[in-house]
């Protein structure tokens, strides 16, 4: 048996696209309580306050909605290099990138279903300026109590047009486990949930039944408590964002959630995990059947058909 | 510059002694809500409802308190191997035993304070009995709903009267990462805090002032939320269980904390880090002065003498 | 203008009906963490580990499901002698009982809708034996850490035919005040929620389109925050209790509600409503429109069919 | 027996003076989250986001701390009156005011200790600027997601030198029910707690050891959880703000409590109290000893120093 990969360390950031750049920025900072640490060309680069990097959100003014690429940070320059040993060549290489703002250069691939992923080792840790630093120094940023006062990036979700390719591609070439899925009656993988720590999941992907390629479904933010993913509910009402289904506790992967769109149509969730983590590193998958996953949500919610259907870009502008 | 190792994937179990073995269990499985998964000759296994593995706590009937050992679980077969590479001829080692009801061999050493350590990698995993079968299956067993419900083990705590030895025998043999530590004014280290995973910690060790070595500080088991161990301490109340601190937030870890005594004398905490987790792979240890420190906790609570003073077994049984 | 009437302290308990006793029982005792305090005939009474009476619940075998009774205590014995004064002679009143274990002469009355009404003065307080006596004198008995940990009774929700006539009825002869009701567009009222204390409803009457008279919809009892909702949640899902509907939040009230089914079918509730107290004596009623309701829930939940529909004993049994 | 009397409705406000107005402010509108409604002379008018009047709190610029006087709304204009015939011609009698922003005529009276205490009826609804409207009508204003967000006015305390007059005083004359106190070896009564309406208390009143008279121990807001309790002492921290104790557990009606001190060195404290509420009209009074009181608080920590010592004005200043 070959030595199971460890080397990418954690999902780092994602760049999302808005075509409505200064509501999307509003809704980041003021509803959500990011910290905005760059402006450049048409982006924003965004934090959580304890997100210890330079950005996790690259908020980009764009014509249409969905993710332009999303991050891996390698856990060590060599294991940098292992993973694009392995990629080069293959036909999911795009090839190195200088890098951005925050982080330094990037090897760029393609998943099966055409998602831009990059992978980095040298990153920018965030240094707070003075007026918010916080009281604690083993905490990246002062606590900014406005809004929802998301914590850190936690995970994203995308749609593919097929799921084992895309499972096979992260399992393979960039060592990601899987730990839970759905499987269809007919054999078909219609969901997977990948980490590649001790998180449950760094992203998800699962099927898009609408023949676009590339979609995104989510990114999610990590809270500290149940109870402020409550709150977080009242706040979205009081501020007129769109809550789409929640607060609820997934069957799935048992995370308490709450979704939103924001000003730019993607689709943002608010969890909390409570203490569950992935800690054995041999754990084997969970397959949740279609009989299964129809039974909706933990405690009986039925789920949406909209959280099925609606991605991002629009399926006319991802074609 | 050499590869970070990442051979250890989580901190598995501890065994405890206790003087009055009865009362001991009473505790732990009524009041803290642990299931017990085996008995032999004068040791319960026991785990918390979401622990994966067979056991967490093993509960031996002693002459005295303190801990017999802790278990660290390999990533892999092959990183157990490398371990033990580096352990063989050191002074540190002790060597293979066949292992215990719920893991397989198991390679022990002795910490430079004589703490004894196994590691292992082949693990047996818990099933359900059908009364304990849980209703999601991604759950290692069903919801106690009974005393505190801890949820899983999360670290653990141990004197030492040389830290710096302790933390360098951790860093070049086991591979654990120093994330936090309290330096005093004359350079010496008077605790560190390490991890083997993504947790910001699984082991802390703390100066032993009182001469003797080998000696326990304490456990901590998970609950989910603030609210359940504000709840918790309720319920310790209720059941004559003695308080020493808490609830309260660390400074050092930011841990929201409750510590009590089990009726043999151990001190066992049951903790929640919110959504904090050490993501980076290298990540820069935080480092607290003497000043610091006596400044008590994050909000102001002086840390009780005994905290200081008190470890297990007692003075006078470590000799 | 006349004086506001404030003679009634309290919604103190109610009889339920139950076609299966003895799982009834299990639940209100093992899962809703509810302690007996006496059995007499078919009834036992229950009462949660915060209620000062002898029972806030009694549970009585029978043919069918629903509500045999509720009862209102008095603030005084003077307060009570005006409430019969008013009753006396009108086509509402029953009469006089002797009391009933755990409280003193109790006079019926019946609503306009048929459901029986008690009030009462002389009570008895709850003395807690030995083993369930709190750490904490202010408190009527130990926590008992055990299911769902129900703190007190809240309030109850009955069915009728005709909203209005009860409304008057409650408003003028009990003194009961109204602090939000739903009005339809024809000008018909659909809903009221109505108090006597601070609580913002000890019960409401919402309408019952079967054409049965004297009908249920739930009993609540309260629970200390959101949290201990979301974790009752997971002790009905670990149990296989029925979950109708929530967590979720009310639109109307605010209340953060959790609906199950017991196992005699009847309809109960656990909630919590945060600080939000009705402290203005004259406090002016929400009216909420048809189209309001139509909205659902406060954070976008629609509300369920059954919701609506369903009430105990069923219609069948009710005629 | 005569019928208790039932004329207040509830605790309405409190005038507190600063001597560092600005800063007092901030920290009640950034930082507690409050908000302003009005400004006249050297005060402001402010209040929680759930308080239906115009202000539960008047702040004072003055020369030193301390609270200007309390006011308490009648339950009906018939109650007002039967309270000021019980106070006309008493020794305790001031007389009629005008009223102030937001509330109309209020009779004032002084207590045996020397606050002065007014009793009013007429009171001005909140109504929310279009910016400050509520999602939800059942609200008073919207959600600030400001800071520490504090729902609503709950309680406060003052000191006296000697607590049995006052007692009797606000039995005799204002009709106020004595929930719990504590009373001394040699019998004499050295904290009481007082409610008019279902909150366990409106205000407390504790020896004041100084000789001085007619000082101020501390004003309560509520939150909606513990766990926002918690969050608060994170705030607080954050900004630099003084916490005196806390976050832990009262045994005393077991309020979970946070003193910090505004800038103006008035004490404030945020609290919850879960579902608790004294629903009995006839409540028997909670007797703690001398002995019971030095146990300290309900989880075991001791009572702080400066709890007991320090009041506003300081002492200097009240004479």
């Amino acid at each position: 048996m070959t030595e199971p990969i460890f080397d990418l360390a954690h999902l780092g950031h994602m760049e999302m696209l808005t075509p409505r750049p200064e509501e999307s920025l509003d809704f980041f900072i003021r509803v959500l309580g990011m910290t905005p640490t760059a402006t450049q060309g048409e982006s924003v680069y965004l934090r959580g306050w304890d997100d210890y990097e330079h950005h996790t959100l690259k908020l980009t003014g764009s014509k249409t909605s969905g993710m332009a690429h999303m991050a891996f940070r390698a856990r060590s320059p060599e294991a940098l290099e292992r993973r694009v040993a392995a990629l080069r060549g293959s036909e999911f290489e795009v090839g190195w990138t200088d890098g951005d703002l925050g982080h330094g250069p990037a090897f760029q691939c393609r998943d099966p279903d055409g998602h831009l992923i990059e992978l980095y080792y040298e990153t920018e840790w965030y240094k707070a300026p003075p007026e918010l630093k916080p009281a604690l120094k083993n905490q990246a940023q002062r606590f900014p109590a406005r809004g929802v006062n998301v914590r850190r990036l936690d995970h994203l979700n995308c749609l593919a047009s097929e799921i084992t390719p895309c499972r096979i591609f992260f399992e393979k070439y960039l060592g990601c486990r899987l730990t839970e899925e759905i499987v269809m009656d007919d054999g078909s993988e219609a969901g997977i949930w990948m980490t590649v720590c001790n998180k449950s999941y760094d992203f998800a992907y699962t099927r898009d039944h609408s023949g676009a390629r590339g979609r995104f479904h989510h990114v999610t933010y990590a809270l500290d408590s149940r109870e402020e993913v409550l709150r977080a509910a009242d706040i979205f009402l009081e501020n007129g964002v769109f809550i789409e289904t929640g607060p609820h506790k997934h069957a799935i992967q048992q995370t308490f959630f709450l979704y939103v769109y924001e000003p730019g149509g993607n689709r943002v969730e608010v969890a909390n995990a409570g203490a569950r983590l992935i800690l054995a590193p041999d754990w084997k998958p969970i397959v949740w059947s279609e009989a299964e996953r129809k039974k909706g949500q933990a405690w009986g919610l039925k789920t949406i058909e909209s959280f099925h259907l609606r991605g991002t870009p629009p399926v006319d502008d991802a074609r």
